[in-house]
Formats: C-alpha cells, sequence, structure tokens
C-alpha cells in the first residue's frame, strides 16, 4: 500500500525522513507518540524547532452530521491549490460500538493514494486524560513533516474533545438539521462560540430555519470583532476558514492563541503525568487497599483518603 | 425567607444541627464546601459516618428539555410518599449567558417552603476540575442531614458534569424529540448508556418516532440483565427509577457502584490537588514563564517544558 512513499533511505534517522516529508516516518512518529513511547517525545523534542507553520483548524460537532464528507471537501480544495492536508481525526470508540466513525472515514479514501495527504485517526482512551496532549504532539509531527493544512476532528461531546480544539487556530462546528441539542448548547452558554458554523446537509427542508435559529443565538452574545459565519455549503467552508485565518493574522490574535494554547499544553502535560505518577505509584499497593476500604465502610471520609495518599506519596520520595 | 427552619439552637455545633435536619445549617456548610473552606472538609469529615443512607439519582441531558420540569414532578411524589428530597443542580453558567438554568430552577419553586425538600444550585467553574468533587461533598452533606431522595441535576456536556452523574446509583438520560444530536452520541457509543431514559414534552407529534429511534439503538446493544425503559410521561419515571433500583439492590450491584464512585472520588480529589498545587507553585514565577516563553519561541517543546516544571517542583521540596 505504501510502496513508493519511501523518499528518503530508512538508515537516515527518523526525525531527518519526517523532516523531508517521508510518510512511512509521519506513520511511525505518530505511533510512537500514541504508545507514549519514550522515543516519541524524542523525536517531538527535535522536529519541533521547524513547527508553527502550518495551519491548525479544528471540527467539532455531534456525530453523524457529516464531518467527514465536509473535511474530504476541503482536503480536495487544498490540494487544487498544491497544500498538503494532515487529517487527525480522534475516534472516541466506546466498548458499545467500537470504531463508530469508521465509516466517516472510508469517505476520505480518495486521497488515501495522494502524497500530499496524510490521514490518520487515534482512538481516545477514556476519561484518565492524556489524549489532548498525544493528539497535539500528532499535530506537531505534521506539520514539521511538511503538511500545510491541519484538520483536527473530534466529536464535541467529552472534555478530552474538546481539549484538543483548544489547541486549533480556527475552530469550526459542524451541525445539520436535527441538531437541536447543539443549539441549546449554544443558547445556554454551555458550548463556546466557534470561529465559523457549518449547516451540513443543506438540502434539508429545516435548514433554513436551523441557520436563522443559530444566527439568532449569535446575535444574542457579546459584540466581537469577528462576525461568526454561519455557513451551509461545503464550497463556501473553505472561503470561511480563509477569512478567519487572515482576520486572526491581521488582529494580532493568532499569535495570541497559539501563546495560549502553548501554555495549556505544557500545564496540560505537567498535571496528566503528575496523575499517572500518582496512579502508578498506587496500583497494587496494599496499603492504599485498606486505605479505599476504609471509605467504603463509612470510616474515613474521600477528602481524607486523598490528603492520606498524597501525604504517603510525598513521604515515599 | 428561612424563618421557621431553625430548629435547633444556632449555638450548637454546625454538625450537630446539619444532622438533626437543620435546613439554615445545611445551606452553611455546602457554601464552606463551594468555597474549598477547610471547615467544609472538616464537616464532611464528621458527617460522613451518617452517610450512604440516601439514594442518589443522577439526571443529565442537554439543556431545554425539562429536566427540572421532572425533578419538580419527582419532587412531589417523594414528597406524598413522606420521603425527603435534595436537589443538586450543577449550573453551567458561562461569561456568554450567565445562570443559564435559573429559569428552570423557578420551577421548582413550589417546594421553596418546604422543610423537606432542600434546593441548590452550584456553578460549574470551568476546566479546572475539583467541581465533580464538590458536588459529591454537598451530595454528602444532604444525605446526612436526612434527604433520602437526591436528585443531582447536571447538563450533559462537559466531563466536569459527566463526572457528576458518576456519583449516583442510578442514571436518568432525558431527552426531547429534537434530541437528535444526544441519540447520534448514544448510537456511536460516545455517551454511555443510562439507567433510564425519558423522552420529555409527550404530547410532541414526533415523541413516538423519537422513543422507537431510542429503543432501536439500545437493541443494538451489548445485552444486560437489566432493560433500560424508555418512558414518556413524569408519573412513570418515579416507578422507573424505584425498580432500577430495586433491581441494583437485588443484585447486588448497588455496593459495586458505590464502591467504585467513592474510589474514584478518592482518585478525583487527589489528582485536583495535585494539579492545584502544581499551578499555586508557578503562577507568578518568573523562571516559569521564561520557560514557557522558550516554548512560545519553539525553542522548547511543551513535553520537555512539562517535564523540567515538574523536576523543578520536586527540587523545590
Amino acid at each position: 500500500m505504501e510502496a513508493g512513499t519511501e523518499k528518503t533511505s530508512p538508515e537516515l534517522p527518523l526525525a531527518e525522513r519526517l523532516l523531508s516529508g517521508d510518510k512511512r516516518a509521519l506513520a511511525r512518529g505518530i505511533t510512537l507518540v500514541e504508545n507514549s513511547d519514550p522515543a516519541g517525545w524524542a523525536l517531538v523534542r527535535e522536529i519541533y524547532p521547524r513547527t508553527g507553520k502550518a495551519r491548525m483548524i479544528g471540527f467539532t460537532g455531534p456525530p453523524g452530521v457529516g464531518k467527514s464528507t465536509l473535511l474530504g471537501a476541503l482536503t480536495k480544495h487544498a490540494r487544487s491549490c498544491d497544500r498538503e492536508v494532515g487529517v487527525l481525526s480522534i475516534d472516541p470508540s466506546s466498548p458499545f460500538t467500537q470504531g463508530a466513525l469508521l465509516g466517516d472515514r472510508i469517505r476520505l479514501s480518495d486521497h488515501f493514494l495522494d502524497e500530499g495527504v496524510y490521514i490518520r485517526s487515534m482512538a481516545s482512551r477514556g476519561a484518565l486524560g492524556g489524549m489532548a496532549e498525544a493528539a497535539l504532539q500528532a499535530a506537531l509531527l505534521m506539520d514539521a513533516s511538511g503538511k500545510q493544512d491541519i484538520l483536527l476532528e473530534t466529536v464535541g461531546v467529552g472534555q478530552a474533545e474538546i481539549d484538543i480544539i483548544d489547541h486549533a487556530d480556527t475552530v469550526v462546528l459542524v451541525l445539520m438539521p436535527g441538531s437541536g441539542d447543539s443549539v441549546q448548547a449554544l443558547k445556554a452558554g454551555i458550548m463556546e462560540i466557534p470561529d465559523v458554523i457549518v449547516v451540513n446537509k443543506a438540502r434539508h427542508p429545516l435548514t433554513d430555519s436551523m441557520v436563522r435559529e443559530i444566527k439568532g443565538v449569535l446575535a444574542l452574545g457579546p459584540h466581537m470583532d469577528w462576525t461568526v459565519p454561519v455557513l451551509r455549503t461545503e464550497a463556501t467552508v473553505g472561503t470561511g476558514i480563509d477569512e478567519h485565518y487572515a482576520h486572526i493574522e491581521q488582529a494580532g490574535t493568532l499569535e495570541d492563541r497559539r501563546r495560549r494554547n502553548l501554555m495549556n499544553e505544557v500545564l496540560g502535560l505537567a498535571a496528566v503525568r503528575l496523575r499517572r505518577e500518582l496512579e502508578r505509584s498506587l496500583a497494587g499497593d496494599q496499603d492504599v487497599q485498606e486505605l479505599l476500604e476504609r471509605v467504603v465502610k463509612r470510616e474515613l471520609d474521600p477528602a481524607s483518603a486523598a490528603e492520606l495518599l498524597l501525604e504517603r506519596r510525598r513521604g515515599d520520595r
């Protein structure tokens, strides 16, 4: 399948091959990052000075609204302008139905053999955290390998997915007629206002009223110097993104966004590592099990138990 | 407003007054917990042996589906059976529209003067975490003060809200015709299957097809020894909850659920404290700012910066 993707000799270091645009090196690098392999972190460290050039565009919205079809259209458009594209799908598969988005991903298969397009999905790994962090590392690898538009696709339900969107320069919310819950969440201020909104399946008879409803919700919000476009055809989405990008570049907010996102990434990574350290230090610890048993028996309250755990951990050093 | 609620002398210790069912003491206790006041943690520690008697019932679902009307009906039902009720609403107000659920809460006002009912809302405090933990502490205070049914209301969007539901014995998902996004999320396995589903606004012409769609989604899932009822009238929800409760008590899974929930609470509290410690140790630290500046300039990658932060923190001890 990947014959002909090997532009450089496999004897060269991974970072060098990745920087030269070798697809196989990029795939290998993302796998390392996904597995939390120390070699993955080392790779990102090495290529990091060569990142920051790509546009990071985040796509969110409920499942089934046609995000992947839209990504396919945007990929086609970018390729016609000779821009290289990376697509990163965060797949929140559960034990209930595994690989829910697989069908969606297949719609991107037109581009599987295109050297200028790299498509990858990562499975979200439960509530433990660390997914958002791994996804950004993967996006950095795509950036370093020469991808100019990086499309981050998530399903906007869990916090982990929302965190990934926090790493985007431009956030696109994808809806369709029937996405009443999302419109209610926007209206109630529970979902953050994105930069661009698309109502997919535009031929549906209820599209007009949905677009009107969304515009009404946006009109209630605070006045900003960017007017969120509510689009209804795939062809206009690329333009909407370009305009938002031009706006944030000109207003100087692109740099602010990136600074904030990078700081959140550093803090997020540190917090995830702390939590992993904690869980590792507790696993299989007989004393900890006894502590938890006392909580279950209502002898010791949860907060005191947490405090005792942290004290023990400090003492162990 | 609260005249006549003072059953015991205010000179008695707070814990004693709370345990005797004094509404004002309960209000004071929850405020302490909400403000992370050490006196709040001490109070929970003191009353914790007297908890574990109440039924914890969690309600989730998108905004605008009529959760609070349903809670009102369930409260009325419980009162007619002489059961005391605590209602805890997690209000995810944002800077965009503050107090989004206030209108809903007003529907519960029938019960404001009822001694056997205590209604409280807590605002969610951003992505920092700790909300789920504070909410459970508040629920424990309600339990100790003699509330027998504790109704935890959240909006099922962010992870923090979902974590709160993790503390419930029985989880009720509230939907309405138009909740297409939630049904898609259930179908895709992104939203966990609840114990009871209610489709509110049952007179809507699309209710029948929505109930059928949900039953179809549930039929695709794994076979479990509990069949999730899909209900459509407020009157049947109380029965659905009672039946689920009887089922988990009989099957012995109530105890398992509580054990798992308490363990998650302990780990969650420990993780939140670790993160707070980290953020406190970094705030206003000149060296940290310089570290972050190097990340922004692409001189130092985020993971290495996180590692340096953690090393510094260890060194500071």
